[in-house]
């Protein structure tokens, strides 16, 4: 429901509401009849504006409803204030890897921020193919950033607890992860969607695949009840903008306390849609440097996460578990770092299922990716998904079969061969 | 820090209260002056007062600070409102299973509720070698009622998350836990206190296990961060208040969104305490009818948490996650009639672990019980807290050589047996 004072604004309106705002003139600069301003929202959920004069500003601002859907899904305006909250925290601790907050109205639930230029969505650039050689290392280490430093391995409870209550009330976006991630794709719902004739045997196959089914609400069980860290929420590659040398994770409007592992599943699951579609348009299947290229920078998702994650650990281990006091002689040092791997096996492995559940949904559910939807022959599509849901069947079904990311990327590799399709 | 209006209350600060209050006047009948007042609290935090006219009631007033040590140790007042709202909620879940609540004063920090009587503390009882038949029995119903309904197993996300909400800022109370629970047991801590000299080795060795620390801190970040459901968060013997027939459970301030496994642990330890307790003072470790339906009590605990859990899952699965929709088949019920005893499998083997935690803590740290305390020789008492210690350790490393509740007992009777000793 929207509070008094909210209305969507048009481009008049962002002219007025922008040149009443001191920190946007000054960006903006010349008269504010002479801003360039369009609207851009090509996402889900909101508008956003972006107002040019000599300088640039982007206007985020909320709708009550899913854009994508219409009026009839109604979505709470407070989105607004956590993806502000979010970007504040994430900022702190993982300063220049966002785009930069200038003014955040809670009543308009809109945000000013900074435009972000020449950057373009990663996932754009992945599907033509464009090499970003920093993007996936610097998302790893936006991940092992904010993930570590808001998690109780750094902070104290009382901190950890006041972010989840901060986050608490972010209900309406995390059901529509855990109602679209978790559970539609694997039953009959009026807003699923997938390539179809082609792919309504592996549909019904999902439906009926109990273990499967029982994995996916293991992982949901986990997402509503593992408060870990402050995550992203969303981290797909359609949440990260690049240029060649610059990577910024923009949109956290999902965030809240839940499993670390949930981002880093995500994102990979990002990527490896990336490599199956660009897989299954091969003609020949055989060897593709870019989709090598995808696996490893895949495989750096994880690496690098993984060394970044533990680094933090062992230099700035300021939480409340796993506490230092407990942990002096040289023997006790010792067994915590080998412990600290068997920490990170189980985050790698519920990385894995988190992120089969991501491939699945964006094939077998509501949203879709770029990735695959533009791939215009419906039986090329199909063969592209058909190998991408067959993988991510086995992440999240053989999580433990996977001793690390090589052989992951490996299996992945072995999925998408002429052989198998 | 204390608020505008706050002040403890004494005797005659309890007659006028009580005197202004229509629901305590009624209840208690004739005029104020003729009330027997007594100040009973022998809990570690509060002030209790037994208020008897015609009928009776209790008052319980949160100090500023923790009662066992003094005001150096500050307390939020707020307690009393996390402890109000549990009572409500528990009230609602498993009716007639706690003191009903008269009035909440959140300014005074005090509840007014039902004067349990001829009941007293169960641990008091088990200390007297008393047979309370159906204490243990309907201990585990509380905890199946309470922690299903409150986990997303019954619940929908919203009504989860305005649960952790509302109870996440109960930090100061969590955090007595948190230290003393899972991290000074295992340190050179000021507060902590053991039987001396005799058992000076065991606490030395149980600093320097790796291991050992490394379960417990792995415990504790299971207490911070699995939000599955409203706890009771301190649910040991002197939480119980019993007749022969009736079985009221006490004091819910340390209730928080937390791992269900914590409470089922919890009460486990505090039976197994006294199991040990009176195997220690054993002259011949010979046969004990006694400690035998201990054991059989500790199983109860258990089998029927797990059996009314079960019920509980299988007729109202009205949570957001196992959801209906999508087992619907004979096939895909039967999978999940499977599943639901994997889930209650771990959550066996977590409680084993928090049992273990509490039983230490118990005899290593600050807060010890009675059952052992008041075994007035040393060395008898090192004995039992020994035998007790040695097998706590088990549970807590050795969760998963635990096929179920009597290969737990036996291991105790084990433990306890002359030739171990």
């Amino acid at each position: 429901m929207p509070s008094a004072g909210y209305a969507p604004l048009d481009i008049n309106g962002i002219r007025s509401y922008l040149n009443a705002l001191p920190v946007a003139r000054d960006r903006l600069g010349q008269e504010a009849s002479a801003w360039r301003i369009r609207e851009v929202g090509d996402g889900n959920l909101n508008l956003v504006f972006i107002v040019e004069g000599k300088g640039a500003v982007v206007v985020k601002q909320a709708l009550p409803y899913v854009r994508l859907v219409g009026e009839s899904w109604p979505l709470p305006l407070k989105r607004s204030f956590f993806e502000s909250n979010a970007l504040f925290i994430q900022e702190r601790y993982a300063p220049g890897l966002t785009p930069q907050i200038y003014h955040f109205d809670d009543r308009m639930a809109l945000i000013v921020m900074e435009y972000l230029s020449p950057h373009i969505i990663l996932r754009k650039g992945l599907m033509q193919r464009k090499i970003y050689p920093k993007a996936a290392t610097t998302i790893a280490q936006f991940m092992a950033l904010t993930l570590y430093n808001t998690s109780m391995l750094a902070s104290s409870a009382e901190a950890h607890k006041a972010r989840i209550e901060l986050f608490a009330s972010n209900t309406a976006l995390c059901k529509i992860t855990e109602d679209l991630v978790f559970t539609d794709p694997y039953r009959e719902a009026a807003l699923n969607r997938w390539t179809s004739p082609q792919l309504d045997g592996i549909k019904a196959e999902f439906e009926r695949d109990n273990p499967l089914k029982l994995a996916a609400q293991e992982k949901k069980w986990q997402f509503v009840t593992e408060a870990q860290a402050l995550i992203h929420g969303d981290l797909h590659t359609g949440s990260v903008m690049v240029t060649d040398s610059d990577t910024r994770v923009i949109d956290p409007e999902f965030a809240f306390v839940g499993p670390i592992a949930f981002d880093v599943g995500a994102i990979i699951a990002n990527y490896l849609l990336s490599f199956f579609s660009h897989r299954g348009q091969s003609q020949d299947g055989g060897p593709d440097s870019y989709c090598d290229w995808l696996l490893g920078q895949t495989e750096m998702l994880w690496t690098v996460f993984e060394a970044q994650f533990l680094k933090l650990w062992e230099q700035q281990p300021s939480g409340e578990v796993f506490a230092q006091g407990l942990f002096e002689t040289p023997e006790s040092t010792a067994a915590l770092a080998a412990h600290r791997h068997v920490f990170m096996q189980k985050l790698f492995r519920d990385a894995l299922g988190f992120a089969g559940c991501k491939m699945i949904r964006r094939i077998l559910g509501l949203a879709h990716v770029q990735d695959m939807e533009s791939i215009k022959d419906p039986d090329v599509r199909a063969r592209a998904e058909t190998m991408a849901l067959i993988f991510a069947r086995q992440l999240l079904l053989q999580a433990h079969g996977f001793s690390g990311i090589a052989d992951v990327t490996a299996a992945a590799q072995e999925h998408a061969s002429p052989a198998k399709v």
